[in-house]
Order: C-alpha cells, then sequence, then structure tokens
C-alpha cells in the first residue's frame, strides 16, 4: 500500500525546536531565517530528509514556508490550508498567515528593521524568488547560509538513495543522444555553452531514467549539464547508477553533486539556467568557477511536453489498464453496503484494485475520496482521523491516479451514496456540460489554455457558480502528473500544441456540503478537418480516459442534444475500450453503466 | 457629407519624390530612413499634412511604414492591406512587405550594412519602438532627424487648427479638477512629480475638452502635463482655445507645444511617460531639461475607460437616437430595389439618415458596406472604384457608428439581398450563436477578454469556421470608437471593470464570396445575484444597441432554446426601447421585424 493515513506530526513538536533555532539565529546575528517546504529541485514532494517546515512547525501542507524572527515565527500557507495549518502548529508559538494574500515582503516589512539580516539556505530558494524579495526590499541583507534546520536536527534522515533505472526505448520513443542532439541544437542557435538543467523531471525525461527519491514523482535527485555538442554530465550519486549499466553510454558521464563547482569551471562560454527554478546558490558558484550566466528556459521543457507516439502510445495503454481498474472499484463500490464504508476504506480498495493490474509501481498522487462536506475541499487528504463514513444521500470526489511503467494516469469521478438530491444533480450536470465542452473543442494553432479555460466554466457561470482552480494541468508520462508548461488555466499563456497531455477536469464544490470534480485527461492532436470548413491548422483533443460517467448524477433536461451524443458515444467508446478488459459481475455493471442515457 | 469616395493618391505620384527623398538622404549621409503613417500621437488617423506615407508612396492604408535605402523602398503592410498596397504604389519602385511576418528589424539586417545610420523622426515613433529596433539591431546607428518628409513636401498643408471646445458636465460626469485630484494622488503615491500624457484622448478626457484636428475622433492635436498637486498645462495651440472661455480654470494654463522642452525643464522629480505611445524624442528632450523619467501606463488609460453613470446615461441615449436611425435606413432598405443599389449609395443613405438626427457630430469611422465578396475583406473601405451593385442572393456587411454629443455609437448589421443561400444562414446562425453566447455571459472579477474571446468563437470553431479579428475593441464616449486598454481579444490581459464599453462582433469571412459579421456595444457591470449562486463579484453585460437582427438570416433549427429566447427578448427590448421613436413605414417594418422566431 502507497498510501498512508496516519498523521506523523504533533503540534508539540515544534516549540522546543523553534527555541533551538532561535538560539543559532542569534549565535549567527541573523535577525530572521526562512524555512521553505522546498529542496533543491522545487518539486510538489520532497524527502523526508527535506520535510524541514514539518519537522519544525509540524504542518505537512505540500506548500508553505516559515519565517522565524526574535518573536514571531508565522507559517505562510495558501487557501487550501488555513484549515489545517491550526490543527498542526502549536499556536501559541507559531502564527498562520494567509498566502499570497499578506507576501513574505509585505510580512517582513512589518516584522523587522529595513536594514535587519536575513538568513536563507541558498539552496532552497529559487533565483526569481531571491530576486522578487531583494527588489522588494532592497535595504534587507538576504545572507546565504548552511541549512538552520539541518543544524539542529539531530536524527535528520539521511539522503533518499533510489536506485536510479532506465526507461525503455520502448516507452520513451526517442533515445537521449537524440534528444541530447535537439536540445544541444537550441543551445548552439542561441550562443550558448551549455544549460545546466535543475529540474528532476526533465533530467529525467532528457536521459530516459527514472528513480524513486520522492513519493509519487518516479525521479531521481539529480541535477545535468548539457553541453552544445551534446555531452552531458548527470550530477547524481554515481551508487544510484548501479543498475544502468551502459544505458548512458559514452557521451553522458555521472558525477556527484558536490563536484558541481569544479564542473561549472569547465564551461567555456555561456551556460543556461532557469531562474525560476534554479536555486539562487548556483548564482555565487557560477560567480566563484568564472562562468557567465544566461536566464532562459530550461531546454527540456517544451520537448518533454510535447510527447512523442511512443510516449502517447503508452499513456493510452496505461488508461486502459488503469480503467479496467477504476471499473472492477466502481463495480465493487456500487454492490456494496456503501454507508458501511469509510473514505479511507475507499482508498484502500482502489489501490488495491489497481495493485491488482501488477503492473502499478505508484500511485500519481495521494488519492482524494472526500465524502459530502469533505468533498467541498478541492485537495483533501484524508487522514485515519479526518475520514468519514458514508451517509445516503451524499457525493463523494474521488480523484486518483497510477504510476505505470508505459504511463501516468489521473481520474476523478464523483460517486453518489444512494440517491442524489436534485441540487447535486443539478450542479453535477452543469459541471458535465463544462467538461463535455472542452472535450470537444476545436480551435487553431497559438490557442493557449488560457483562452479555453472559460468554456469548461460558462454552463456553472451562467448559474452563477464557479470553480477556484484551474479546469486543467499538463501530465507527464510515467513523470510527475503536474507537469508544464501547458495549463488549461486562466494564467496561462503557453500556446497548445499537438503531443500536450492536460487534465480537463471542472468541479464545483459547496462549503460545508458537497464536492463535484470529472476529470479525463486528453491530448492535444491536429485535428480532422470539418468538411466545408476553414483550411487552417485546427487542432482537438483525443481522450485518454474511458471509465463510466454515473448517468444517475445527469439531469438530461439540462443537456442539448450534443452533449446527449457526447455522453452516450462517450460511453460506447467506453464499451469498445474498455469493455473486453472487463469480466463477471464488473463486466454486469459495466453493460448497464454504458447505456445510452434515458 | 463626412465620408468620401475617392481615391486621393495615384501610383505616379511616388518614384519623382522617393528620389527627392534619396537625394536629401545622400546629402545627409543617411543609409536608410523611416516615413510611418503616424503623427506624434499615435492614433489611428493622421491629419492631413501628417499623411507623409500617403504622399510618398501613394498608400492610404491606416497603418504601414516605408523603409526607403539606396536602392530599396518598401512598404510594410498586414494582412488588411496586401491587395491595396499593390494597386496604390508604383510596383516599379515600391516593394510591399507582408508585415509582421517579416518585422522591421529583419528586413534592415537583409537589407544594410550592419553598422549603417537609420534616420528616423523621433517625435513619430515611441520610445518602445525605438529600444525594441536598437535591441535587435545594436551595432545600427539610429539617428534622430528632422523630418525627411516634409523637407521635400513643397506644398504640404498646414497643422489643423480646429478649434477646442468644452465636452459638457452632464455628459463627462466628473469636472476636470476632481479628475485631475484622483490621477495626481496616484502620481504621488507613485513618488512621481508629473505625468507627461502624450494620447489625445486622455488629454480631451482629462480635461472635458473634444476637438477636429483628424477625422472621426474627436480630439484636438494636444499634450498635458499633470502635475502631482493637480495642477495642469495643456499644450496645444492657443488659439484652438479661443472658445473654451473659464473653462480650464485657474490651475490649467496653455502653452503652445514649442515650449514644451522649458516646461520640461520646470519639473522638479521624476516625470512619468507612458513608452507604449510617448514619442522618442522626449528622451533627448527630458536629458536636456534635466529631468529624470520614469517609465509608467498614461494615469489616464483606466480612468478614461471606466465610464461613469453619466457617460453611461450618455451612451445609452446616443444609442437609441442611432437605433432609430439605423431602423430607419433598414426600413428603406427593406423597400428598396435594392440590386439597383451600389455599396456608395447605401454609405450615403446611411449617413443621411444618421444626419437627420440633427445630432450627428460626425462619423465614428468610414463606414464598411461590403457586398459580396467584398464583404469577405473584414476592413473593406469602398471606394467610388471597388463599389459594387447589389446581387440577388448576396450579404452585405455595414459596420457603421456616429459621434454623439453625448455618445459614440459602433454597431454592424448583415443585410441581406433578397434571399439568403443555406451555407450563408447556418454560418450566420453560427456567428450569432457566439455573440449570444457573450452577450449572456457572466463572470467572476478578474477575468479578462483575454479569457472571454473564445466563448464567442465557440460554435464557428465547432464547425471548423473561425474569424481573424478580435471579438470586440474598447469604445470612448464621445471620444475615439477604438479605445484601450480593455478588449475582447486573445491578446488582452486586462480584468473587465464595470464601467468598460466594449464591442461583440464576432463574424466569418468566406474569401471571394461573402462575409457576416453581428455587432452590438456592450458595458461591463454588475451582475444580480444568482439566487442559489455563489457568494463572488459577478459581472455581467448590459447591451447598448437594439436594433433588429434579421430574422430571415437565422436558421433557428442550429439554436438552443435559451439562444432563441435570448433572440426574442432582445427583439421585445427594442420594441420597448426603439419602438416610441419610430412611425409611418419604418414603424410597421420595426413591427415585423421585431416579431417573434417561428
Amino acid at each position: 500500500m502507497f498510501q498512508t493515513f496516519d498523521t506523523a506530526t504533533s503540534p508539540e513538536q515544534g516549540p522546543p525546536r523553534l527555541a533551538a533555532l532561535r538560539a543559532d539565529m542569534t549565535r549567527l546575528g541573523l535577525d530572521a531565517v526562512l524555512v521553505p517546504r522546498a529542496d533543491r529541485f522545487q518539486g510538489e514532494y520532497v524527502a523526508d530528509r527535506d520535510a524541514r517546515l514539518a519537522w519544525l512547525t509540524g504542518f505537512t501542507g505540500s506548500a508553505g514556508f516559515c519565517a522565524v524572527t526574535a518573536d514571531k515565527a508565522a507559517v505562510f500557507v495558501d487557501g487550501r490550508y488555513t484549515v489545517q495549518v491550526r490543527e498542526q502548529v502549536a499556536l501559541s508559538d507559531f502564527t498562520p498567515v494567509d498566502w499570497p494574500a499578506t507576501s513574505l515582503a509585505q510580512w517582513l516589512k512589518r516584522s523587522l528593521a529595513e536594514d535587519a539580516v536575513l538568513g536563507f539556505d541558498p539552496w532552497l530558494h529559487t533565483v526569481d524568488e531571491i530576486t522578487r524579495l531583494s527588489r522588494a526590499l532592497p535595504r534587507l541583507e538576504l545572507r546565504g547560509i548552511d541549512n538552520p534546520v539541518d543544524a539542529i536536527w539531530t536524527d535528520q534522515p539521511a539522503a533518499p538513495m533510489a536506485p536510479i533505472f532506465a526507461h525503455p526505448l520502448e516507452f520513451a520513443g526517442e533515445d537521449h543522444a537524440a534528444k541530447r542532439a535537439r536540445l544541444a541544437d537550441e543551445l548552439r542557435s542561441a550562443g550558448e555553452a551549455a544549460a545546466l538543467i535543475t529540474l528532476p523531471d526533465s533530467v529525467a525525461w532528457l536521459f530516459n531514467i527514472r528513480g524513486g527519491d520522492i513519493p509519487r514523482n518516479p525521479i531521481p535527485h539529480a541535477f545535468a549539464l548539457l553541453r552544445a555538442d551534446g555531452s552531458a554530465v548527470l550530477l547524481t550519486e554515481p551508487d544510484k547508477c548501479a543498475g544502468l549499466g551502459d544505458h548512458l553510454g559514452a557521451d553522458v558521464s555521472v558525477m556527484p553533486p558536490d563536484q558541481l563547482a569544479d564542473l561549472l569551471a569547465t564551461v567555456e562560454g555561456t551556460l543556461r539556467i532557469d531562474p525560476s527554478s534554479a536555486p539562487q546558490a548556483l548564482i555565487a558558484l557560477a560567480a566563484l568557477a568564472g562562468v557567465n550566466l544566461s536566464h532562459g528556459a530550461d531546454p527540456a521543457r517544451l520537448p518533454k511536453a510535447i510527447k512523442n507516439p511512443a510516449e502517447l502510445q503508452g499513456m493510452r495503454d496505461a488508461h486502459l489498464r488503469d480503467a479496467a481498474a477504476m471499473c472492477r472499484f466502481l463495480a465493487w463500490y456500487d454492490a456494496a453496503d456503501q454507508t458501511a464504508l469509510s473514505e479511507v476504506e475507499l482508498v484502500v480498495a482502489l489501490e488495491g484494485f489497481r495493485a491488482d493490474t501488477n503492473m502499478l509501481r505508484e500511485i500519481s498522487f495521494d488519492t482524494i475520496a472526500g465524502a459530502g462536506p469533505n468533498g467541498a475541499l478541492p485537495h483533501y487528504k484524508v487522514s485515519a482521523e479526518s475520514s468519514r463514513r458514508l451517509e445516503e444521500g451524499q457525493l463523494v470526489v474521488l480523484d486518483s491516479g497510477g504510476q505505470y511503467p508505459d504511463g501516468t494516469t489521473d481520474i476523478t469521478r464523483t460517486l453518489v451514496v444512494g440517491q442524489a438530491g436534485a441540487e447535486e444533480t443539478r450542479a453535477f450536470t452543469l459541471v458535465l456540460k463544462g467538461m463535455i465542452a472542452m472535450s470537444r473543442v476545436r480551435f487553431p494553432r497559438g490557442v493557449t489554455g488560457g483562452h479555453l479555460d472559460s468554456l469548461a466554466r460558462y454552463p456553472l457561470w451562467l448559474a452563477g457558480m464557479d470553480y477556484d482552480h484551474g479546469t486543467g494541468h499538463g501530465v507527464g508520462a510515467y513523470l510527475c502528473v503536474h507537469e508544464g508548461p501547458q495549463r488549461l488555466s486562466r494564467t496561462s499563456d503557453v500556446a497548445l500544441e499537438p503531443g500536450m497531455i492536460l487534465s480537463n477536469e471542472p468541479g464545483y464544490y459547496r462549503e460545508g456540503a458537497f464536492g463535484i470534480r470529472i476529470e479525463n485527461l486528453i491530448v492535444v492532436q491536429e485535428a480532422a478537418p470539418v468538411p466545408g470548413g476553414d483550411a487552417r491548422d485546427w487542432l482537438d483533443f483525443e481522450t485518454l480516459t474511458w471509465v463510466p460517467i454515473d448517468r444517475r448524477l445527469i439531469d438530461t433536461g439540462l443537456l442539448s442534444a450534443e452533449e446527449r451524443e457526447w455522453v452516450d458515444s462517450y460511453h460506447a467508446a467506453c464499451r469498445d475500450k474498455i469493455g473486453p478488459l472487463l469480466s463477471g459481475e464488473t463486466a454486469v455493471w459495466f453493460a448497464s453503466a454504458t447505456e445510452k442515457l434515458d
């Protein structure tokens, strides 16, 4: 079982650790220090060793940071975590701060003298982050220091050492020499000698490798130096690479991360770093090595996002397998005594059905299983304490996914306990209308996710309803389930290109009552021409996810003829694709679940 | 009659003038010069004196520029003008260039030595423009010179001297002292001593004045210096201000534009300019005057766009009057022997009906009247030569507007000659569906025109169709019909706010065959709450334009029940609002044109 339901921290742990930290601050002459929930790689998950924010404060959320002064300790968290933080930290010592409504700079301005000294670990903050902070507070001294938590964390876990393994060409679709040559071309035309790639999923994509240093994302802790001649250095502990054999070949060497400074000194010419993810520590390191930095996008960013035919085929295969597991789960759920079940039991059962495929390497993220009011928290993480027993008439938001050798899945279905009320059915149907609008769209090249996002909201908007998250995120191929740069979100300005994978997941959340979300993964593809249509470069979406949408939650009176037709043809495609994989009780359930709408 | 149909230039005029320009270039040691279609004010229209591009090349389009070297003369025009430019310039001497596909920098790179000298009039190019050019071609010398066309244009018209007049408080809604105080507040909080406002519609808005120095836009050629204490200087020829009486008051002085350098020298502290519109000449002028420049948005940009209740009431009133004129025109057209009419005759008749209101100060822009294939050119400008006689079954795109003392109108209706074909009717209905979707939308605060644009395209996109222009532009209140910063366009990132006026004008254009456009003006407003909806800050659109949409062009089978209901209630509102203004034959026509859909 990958998912756990324990709460590993307690509010009591924080105050003595905070006192120890402050003693060190005084010794070092610092007026404040920052403790972010981040490692050198700026991803969504950190290893146990890097869970410094949780260790210091008790707060275990996936984003946030603590700013400590001599008399204050502010824990900055966003809207997802305002309730959780108050339960997890000792409020006697820590003060939750609503972020980004209050920015770090604003808080520091109020809490420190103008020329105070702020200590921070330059490996844990990006170049952009520190630049912004120093622009906002020009007189504050930002002093790079050794990590202040590591200095007092006596039983800190060791750094992860999960073996790195090759990602087969069958699934990667392009060997790493070809990838390196493509990216090196771009460096040469930008007049750059090399790029330091600091996002581990870019490194994993570039070398066709995978790892296991953090939960959920199959990536190693690693940087890479790619030179304009296509040769490269994988910066990671060599011991992790024992099983790689000759996968890396002659043009790629492995070097321990602590030799980065020496490596930088060998770069003749300009070195590109991506300031939105590269650690600030690189600035000093590069200056020391005498290398000239240029700021540019991670060169793997777009190539990684635009999946090739083999990656797309792997994603399709993984989704069929995952859909069969989901259907077995849904059939089991429908036959169960539902009000005897808890949220935790749903999560356990679902992971079990995925594990039964014998192909599950990991789950894509902690399954969100929110019943009734818990479903109204879009990013709810169920624990043994929070787990609710299902109640008659409730909706359950179930958002989950699997990491398989050939692909990553992410699907949300909304379940009902018994019979849903009219309000829930209406809201579900409005969410479905938006999800259908996005599934059906065709659009010319150049359109971004920021342009499309409102299509999924329009039916809700007309009813005075909305949801406080983007409509979708990019998805990796047996990589991170949240992958940039493309998104279906108002803030996205990246033009959609064939091969980009996105989630399509509108929702609706009524605080204290219920939540709804419906999510399929979709792929941008070149669209077949419409007879009589314009001669343009048209794109549309291929659907990857084939799991029935609960027909009992649909108010067919609210659907247009085209929307009904979409639901029926979606279910007909489910029958074609998933039907052959099912048998017994599941097949019986499936036949009924995929019938035409009344 | 405001609109004319003559073509005032001929291709023959260009070559001798080009030769004279080149002789001066040689004398001055220049390798190239730029001749833009621009004046100091960077608007859409120029005075005759400033029509240097047309004088030199023969090209009369509303955007473009000419780059002249010793052996080449490139006329850069966008997709609207690729046909027109080839008819208007002598192709022996001038080479049309497809812009922005080929940028000026690319062309100069190919056509000049790296360290060549390029002469330009620094009053006719913005700070941003010159900055971009010098970044793209760092070794090129960009030399500010006296205008090279003025030097050879012996019979150049004089600068316009139209009188400036007060815009009554009844329509402006806020006196100019209050406006100056509001903007001065912003300057003070930005730590700036003053702002130089170079957009004449911002100047007109700020002082509640109007002018007539260019066609179509009721604005004077003027800059303004606004100080952080709220006092201001109107930089324009004092002779234009004779009729202003004491409208400007004690805190506003008038100064001729040639005293700008002296005025700048009086600024103590930082002076804001908007680099997207301010002429490059200001950089040298400010340096000479010893004043420190900061780059920021024109402080009037947003306040001007967010109309106050008096401005909105004026716009409503102007639209009722204009709708009555449009209805008289449409009734006349329906009763006419249509195939005996020409495009020019439609324009003449329509301007006549507007003039009959006795309130028409100007037309908002040259009326677009495109029959059949001419309708497929979205920005078609009819001339005596191009004017087509209407033919049975054709569609006519008719896009027009009036400038009234209380407001500016802009409306497009698509007319049919006799009976439309099935393809035209289907396309019209798809365009209408998009126009209805935008009219009906409700959205939370923070949403931009870039987010909404696709709602109007969705029905067309599904059919493989699209249009190559934004869905809408901002509109001024008895000011410029094209006004920023808000737009309904993929490139817009300005959040919509109550009081902003936009056009809603999706279209469809089939090259060589027909065009369709349907346009109403709409205003962003706070939306009434929806029972049971979310407690958010909802916005929606109030409609300003009340003219029947031709029911004979609607394929009702393609409309949803909600869309039919929208058309019927739109026509019912037309009856309420415009019916009382009509009589006789027009009233009979109107009663039939506003009947419910079958």
